[in-house]
């Protein structure tokens, strides 16, 4: 059995939910169910998406956000999310680079309201129906922004497609590079701006710092955690694969490094954070609410991915521990106490065993 | 296929969520872990159980409550469902109905500290920690009542492992009376007090109306809504059995039946709950209190039974339908628009298709 050790992340930034999590996770489900269930070939690959709980992404990342823009942004995520399974799937979108491309390209296609249009298809369906209900809440300026952001995203996707069908591996700048656009960090951005209901555009140069540490903190805790998923995907753009092919790393000495880096990262964003708040903008509304937004952003994300059966496994449920023993074997796994094979916990586990990755249609 | 229809019910109550439920459902399940592992055969079945939500029973029925007397009350009733799990599996406590008396017997001993203890047993070991953080928020009249819902409840669960043994079907009123005392009704009462920070001990008979209505909705609700499961495992005391059975009904007659009762009991509940109010002791906030406590206990009990995997079968996630058609014989289901069988969506369903149910130690 290969197993890693992930020891306790600092946490130095606050983990909130929002106060209709629950609710607000089952509504999305629903909205899943209705305008992306045709992407899914079998209703059974339906249900293992909702049973990875992407719907708690939303309420975990924007706490304080009125309930209304709280479930556009879970539905964004959630839809975001859909994409980037298919994107991972090498039955699905995975197969082909420029066939994915040519799927995003009418996506986007769709969000600029083009002629033709692919409306039939429920990516694109869903996607338009989200834009109307997110971009009335848009200033021009950001909505232009989000469909730059969605294009970005798209791209991030289908570069990860091509590197890992010529299995090949990137540097670290590379790949990092690669992950913020795949990992949706513009449209982060711009969900949190309109869960707090402010606009950044214009403030974009001051965010530099807070959003370069921000966003990779956030991209290196989900490389750490998505690691068991990414290495039986045989995914190439991610940080743990890239210490060990192009640095020479063992498997837990680039984790180690990884929990290094995480830790320079949130303190370097808590100070450029700090900086700002106590500098000549500090006293800006607005920025102090985005600022805010954004540490729940970072605080969030992790917490949603300790708890996401995504990452540890189809039928895990999260009890809480946030460090330990983790396999890359078992098909569920969760943070143990103690290394080594524990035959009762992991042979047994049949959910999720030897049942094939669910298929999603193209669309 | 078999299948029935379930209309929308009325749904009159309000639904709320605590605030904190989805953190109190995970911080549960740690203690779920930690206190009742040993309950579980093998870490797979301890799984299987945390899948079907049951701690989002507690969230859902005292929103309101102190955080800390919040997760009292959701450990509460995970423990509760944990041995009635054990109670319905025969290859556990349901196997035999002495010997599940005599580890009841064992429970209450210890609940009474009496001497000898089974404290290395975990059925006893956890309600003894439950015990010790509730009853210091009760009142000597709450604890000794509580020692006795505690007994009634797990009276109830020997009785409906002796009619299943014995393959009886009872009569409405002994049914009725049965689930009353195998359903919790006595400590829902009271962790509905202990939730609202009331004693209602004095209060007792003023309540009877809005006790029996409000029960027996809850009742009929839970047996209309795991159905799918009772009749699954064979169980005898459920009421859609006992009007097929005693009084001839089909399948989708006693359920509609049931349905009519649902809202007969509803109403009357709301009648004498508002009589209550307008009465001369109307004007008491703790009875106020109380009684808006109850409001949210009837009315998240159903929400939680529309949610969980537990009726609807391992894999199953809410999408926030609470009417349609649904299959008996599907290993998992949900409400669907339509009659029929859905080859996709039906056949197709694999998790948790096939796995042997789980098996508890007893303890």
């Amino acid at each position: 059995m290969t197993e890693i050790y992930l020891p306790e992340l600092p946490r130095l930034l606050p983990v909130a939910y929002h106060p209709k999590a629950a609710q607000l996770e089952f509504r999305s489900n629903g909205w899943v169910r209705r305008l992306l269930g045709g992407c899914f070939m079998r209703e059974e690959d339906l249900f293992y998406f909702l049973r990875q709980r992407n719907g708690m992404y939303g309420p975990l990342t924007v706490p304080d956000a009125d309930e209304r823009r709280a479930l556009d942004v879970t539905d964004w995520y959630q839809y975001v999310t859909v994409i980037d399974s298919a994107v991972s799937d090498g039955s699905a979108l995975g197969a082909d680079e420029s066939d994915a491309r040519e799927v995003f390209a009418g996506i986007m296609n769709d969000f600029h309201g083009g002629p033709g249009g692919s409306e039939q298809f429920p990516y694109a369906r869903a996607g338009k129906e989200l834009w109307r209900r997110i971009s009335s809440g848009l200033s021009s300026a950001q909505i232009r922004r989000f469909a730059d952001a969605l294009e970005v995203f798209l791209r991030g996707c289908a570069t990860e497609i091509g590197f890992k069908l010529k299995d090949r591996v990137p540097d670290y700048e590379t790949c990092m590079a690669v992950r913020m656009n795949s990992f949706g960090c513009d449209f982060i951005r711009l969900m949190t701006e309109y869960a707090a209901e402010v606009d950044m555009t214009a403030h974009d140069s001051l965010l530099t710092d807070v959003h370069t540490h921000g966003m990779r903190q956030m991209i290196i805790v989900n490389d750490l955690l998505s690691w068991r998923k990414e290495h039986a995907q045989g995914d190439k753009m991610t940080l743990v694969r890239v210490l060990i092919e192009r640095r020479g790393l063992g498997l837990q000495q680039s984790v180690d490094q990884l929990c290094r880096l995480v830790e320079h990262h949130e303190k370097a964003y808590l100070a450029a954070r700090d900086r700002l708040l106590d500098g000549p903008h500090g006293s800006h509304p607005d920025l102090r609410h985005y600022l805010r937004g954004l540490d729940h952003v970072i605080g969030g994300s992790q917490e949603f991915e300790y708890l996401t059966p995504r990452y540890f496994g189809d039928g895990y449920v999260w009890d809480g521990s946030t460090s330990g023993w983790i396999s890359l074997t078992a098909p569920v796994t969760r943070f143990r106490p103690h290394s080594g094979h524990d035959p009762d916990a992991d042979a047994s586990l049949t959910v999720g065993a030897g049942r094939p990755a669910p298929s999603m249609t193209r669309s």
